[in-house]
């Protein structure tokens, strides 16, 4: 007996020697450690000691094979494979075709209620024994299950008497990459691109199934892998045998690859003479293209398509509409089932009166004109992905129209990838404002979701923040951005506080009390950024060519791309006029909703400068002038960035040594980087305000000619 | 009793069903994991038991942490310290000078015999127990001492009864980075540059310091950080900052930082109506540019310079010589112990008749007009790295400069990332040829280890093949060619299956019949790349803009950048007439190798192309004519290729599952890629030699026409 223990012991000593693991944060919220509570270890291993998959597909073989990785990871016991009901514990997974016995043990769920993404999750007992199902009308609501609940074991949920109903609420849950085929990415900060394109198809690497995995998980069901700055040789012989190298990997868990459509490709590539949308070559040059793309891969997603934008060819090169366009390609996918989605983020050569005015402009006159598979992704602002902009005015403007949520995952604007901003209250902010379509109630997220305007084609986008980085993402948090996406493109109507939550018991920690503080962190995190950057509804006031670091100086080239257009700065005050005496961008909003933004009065003060130009003496609901308060509000901005590096510096030793020693080092740039932004921006505005800055301002480090002279080189995501 | 064995059992069941681990190459040749052979694994328990450091410093820190942590993973167990001759199994390690005692340990040792990077260690008996003594006399050799210790037990070589003495053979064992300020990397294959230049100072990477470890592992003592085409952007203080930070992170690890010097510097960032070397005020710009360096970085190694080659500045432009843009930058790091590193890779702006013939005829003029601290770094060969050249005539020429290898690790001309080609064979090729400098005898490695000519500053440079990719090297098997440059920079006697024995034993397996079968596919890989690629001597006849694959047809642009220039094929027949009736290069050699080389009779066959232009029906060796020989050597290589493949297909299950996975693919990718290149290269001299392909020679699959149509993008390494 001695023997034995010493055995065992001799095996048990690596366990205690070895050190703090360290996570180097590839495995994100995936990662299925051994579950360390006692009691919940006993409950996950007796509740799932088997399992059995019912049906045989791709999508399902990968569900099986995450569910007993998931499962025998954190219960450390081996999951046994049965097929028929014994065993103890067991979880039945698989469609009702597979199995009537399945449908047998969900008796009150009616034909149709879960659609082929959504699913139910339920405890239940059949023939004395308790069971696990989970069940769904297809393949990929099984997988969507199992990811479902190996989340909940993660975050240490209770699993022994489940009941869960969930179906999404977008049909189409986009990352979008604007990643090059040079392995570049546009506002990339992670890396470079993860598509290593010079090695496909010879080569796979492994983080392309974990991509998709880790996409699954979330409920993402689509990836458009090419930026949307469109490269046609994309679609050469070349380059899709290549995709469909990616395509083959993503299948397995539920994800259709889209490619961006260069509108210039005929002529470029296919050797014609135009690319003009009506003209019957250009046209079957598409079809062709189309068919020869769904010949290697069946399920192809469709083209994202910026036409018209930032140098972008596109239809009216012709003299036709976005509609002419769009239908076109819509035309060429339609047979195979693909849809097109067209960017209503556009801009004239001519430089407009305002810029936040022209998506509206051009898209909402052609409201009806486009075809059935043609879907219109519209920016969640109306400028572009600014730290705080009010939602976009076409949300609720095109009724006859699906119109498409574009959210920025990536960090353009909101310190890249060294600051942690946690973007789930943007997107919640955005998700949840009040349109006013049909009078007070319907929300963005009613437009996006269909429930609206009946469209049954919907969907949302992210510009994805992933690249080679180790860890995906550069920054730990950034991966929480990601999460959040899928989350809210799942179901619009979860909170910041329960997806971070989620996020932080699966990545960090499980302890309450870290948790809290992380989470308070993280939620108040998107606003301390718009402080420290552009507060009271200032935007676009960055540096030149890159969007990091503060420019509010910018005065040069074409104006609607400086920084002094936008915040209209002078000696008698600041902000943008766009009430109805102003550039009138307030009527684009349904009433009273443009009464309000119009009324300086009435409107939120997070916006007030976006709407109006107001003297510096303008009092404020604080009481203070405008300029008090917004000098306050920079400087609450960087007290609150370094509020979060010393908290941080509290964790040191309680959470993963690796994670811990990442972030900490991330929170001293945002810090410092916070505090260039105020000193930047309050040295330079207080060239018009001539006001001394009031009391608890810290006086800045350094001169405006200082700040002015930064110089910087090879700045990533260009 | 029962309880706790139940407990036991219970914490052993995840070691149980943990999978194969999925090593992802990270951990390079230092995995450390625990030690399965039982029995030595007891002696090594036994042996290394507790771990006693005499002295202090960051370095001697740092081999503290490696012994603990590199024994405790092998092991299992816990490594105690301890302060005095106490515990079993005691390691004692450290300087002469930091313990009176150590040397009594070793009571035959003299003084000076390790230097201070050289090391002892010796398993010895002590007031009746026998220890293992690890001594030098620096801080380094200490440092170098450990990692022989642990890569001993990696190997699982026997340690119960040590006696090793080791001293490096040259003083500077360098990385070279052609790493760019914009993460760019030229030549680079492995992903961007592992520096992440935006983010220093502020955010050290873990990467910084593992990557350090692993070079402090195989010696190398200095990474010149910046690329040889040089920005002189690194040298002002934005960026200083930056390098003074990495510098901090490879201090303890015994590595100096390097930069490249871009020589027209003072003109673009120091404001200077010129860079004439010979200008006072240009070489005060220097001066006080090397104090301020020195001032961050005390340990700074010097500067590398490429100059008057490719478009780089040099002194030539102010009508000056290398001797004299040498001497200068040599002089402004001198005070502080600097050196200077100048490459004779030059070619002139005018197409020389030879430019095999360049840099010998610009530098051996200037041998011994150098400063003290300046040294002369050669490529292998006269061309530029190909597969296959003759050693540097510059070897031998120049008794009173020391001269410095470089050799390059990333595989330019060697199928980038994709192909297995272990260069050792091709290190020591060139290490062993012997150069007739002082009659016969005298070898390639005697002129750089400094004995043939009586040189104290001596060295050899390596450029890496080290990028952002999780796995350092893009292909696992290019982690071995970074640990044979270090291995080899240290001792250039070692042998190239020796080397191979320790990174397999180290990376892969222990398990003799495998590790056998992966050494000969490596110690054969040269070969069959030249095969492939460049038989009997053939070189430079790549497609235009990247290295990677074939195209004997290029004939536009520069001449000496064409392929038509290096292989001068034509109906009488195939090579460059390097012969005393030729170019002459011969003559560059000393005697008898001029005469050997200058007879096609004696000339070795695998160079006989670069050296004659031979008719297409010359008979070889082999009984063959010179097109069969030529044809068959293609087909070989191809097939070799094949057969690499098809022995690794065998290991499936038997090595870990990534490792197999990764090579597994790019194996595939390499033999698809060599008949690539038999192909269109027989294919186009057959348009020469008009001969049919002998018996043996598989058909192409495709016309020449095809090959010569094929346009790649954005190819990796550019």
């Amino acid at each position: 007996m001695k023997t034995i223990i010493t055995a065992a012991l001799i095996l048990i000593m690596p366990l205690l020697i070895t050190p703090a693991r360290a996570d180097d944060g590839y495995r994100l919220w995936l990662k299925y450690d051994q579950i360390n509570d006692k009691a919940y270890l006993k409950e996950c291993s007796r509740s799932f000691g088997s399992v059995m998959i019912t049906g045989d597909s791709p999508v399902l073989r990968a569900a099986h094979d995450e569910l007993i990785s998931g499962i025998q990871g954190m219960t450390g016991r081996q999951v046994t494979e049965v097929h028929s009901l014994k065993g103890k514990g067991l979880i039945v997974a698989g469609t009702f075709r597979s199995s009537p016995w399945l449908a047998t043990l969900l008796p009150d769920v009616e034909p149709g209620s879960t659609g082929e993404e959504g699913y139910i999750i339920r405890t239940v007992r059949s023939g004395g024994k308790k069971l696990t199902v989970i069940a769904s009308e297809g393949d990929r609501g099984v997988l969507y299950g199992v990811f479902h609940l190996l989340r909940l074991m993660s975050m240490r949920s209770p699993v022994d008497d489940l009941s869960v109903t969930e179906r999404p609420s977008t049909s189409l849950r986009l990352l979008n990459h604007w990643d090059n085929l040079d392995r570049s990415v546009e506002r990339g900060y992670a890396g470079s691109s993860i598509w290593d394109w010079h090695l496909l198809p010879g080569y796979i690497s492994p983080r392309y199934k974990d991509y998709a995995r880790a996409n699954a998980s979330i409920g993402i069901n689509g990836t458009v892998i090419t930026n949307v700055n469109a490269n046609a040789l994309v679609l050469t012989p070349q380059y899709l045998v290549k995709v469909k190298a990616l395509a083959d990997v993503m299948r397995p868990y539920g994800i259709k690859v889209w490619l961006t459509a260069r509108f210039s490709a005929p002529a470029e590539i296919g050797g014609l003479p135009t690319s003009d949308p009506l003209d019957p070559a250009v046209a079957n040059w598409w079809k062709a293209k189309a068919a020869e793309i769904y010949a290697l891969i069946p399920d192809f997603g469709g083209f994202l398509v910026k036409a018209n934008s930032e140098g972008q060819p596109g239809p009216q090169n012709y003299g036709r509409t976005h509609a002419d366009g769009a239908n076109m390609l819509a035309g060429a996918v339609e047979p195979f089932g693909g849809a097109v989605i067209w960017r209503a983020f556009v801009y004239d050569n001519n430089v407009p009166v305002d810029r936040a005015k022209q998506a509206y402009n051009e898209f909402v006159p052609l409201d009806g004109s486009f075809r059935e598979n043609v879907l219109i992704q519209v920016k969640n602002g109306p400028v572009d992905f600014q730290p705080r902009e009010p939602f976009h005015p076409l949300f609720g403007a095109m009724p006859s129209t699906p119109l498409m949520m574009e959210f920025q995952i990536t960090q353009e604007y909101l310190g890249c990838a060294t600051h942690l901003v946690f973007l789930a209250p943007l997107f919640e902010e955005c998700l949840r404002s009040d349109t006013y379509a049909a009078g007070k109630g319907p929300e963005v997220a009613d437009v996006i979701d269909g429930s609206l305007h009946g469209n049954s084609l919907t969907g949302m986008s992210g510009v994805a923040n992933i690249g080679s980085e180790r860890n995906w993402t550069g920054h730990l948090f950034g991966q929480a951005n990601w999460y959040a996406f899928g989350r809210l493109a799942w179901q619009p109507s979860l909170t910041s506080a329960s997806i971070a939550s989620e996020w932080i018991r699966m990545t960090i920690t499980r302890e309450p009390a870290i948790e809290d503080g992380i989470s308070r962190m993280m939620l108040a995190s998107r606003e301390s950024a718009v402080n420290y950057m552009t507060p009271l509804g200032l935007h676009h006031i960055m540096a030149e060519g890159h969007h990091w670091g503060p420019g509010p100086w910018v005065d040069r080239g074409r104006p609607d791309w400086t920084s002094v257009y936008y915040h209209r700065a002078d000696t008698a005050g600041i902000g943008f006029d766009r009430t109805k005496t102003g550039s009138d961008a307030v009527s684009q909003y349904f009433p009273p909703l443009n009464d309000i933004y119009n009324d300086p009065q009435l409107c939120p003060e997070n916006l007030i400068l976006w709407f109006h130009h107001l003297p510096w003496y303008h009092l404020m609901q604080s009481g203070r002038t405008l300029w008090d308060e917004m000098c306050l509000r920079y400087q609450a901005g960087v007290s609150e960035a370094e509020a979060y590096s010393a908290y941080w510096e509290t964790l040191r030793g309680v959470i993963d040594d690796e994670q811990f020693g990442h972030v900490s080092q991330l929170l001293k740039i945002q810090a410092s980087e916070a505090r260039w932004w105020k000193d930047a921006c309050l040295l330079y505005f207080q060239t018009f305000s001539h006001r001394p800055f009031p009391e608890g301002v810290e006086t800045p480090e350094h001169d405006l000619d200082y700040y002015r002279s930064l110089r910087f080189y090879y700045v990533p995501g260009i």
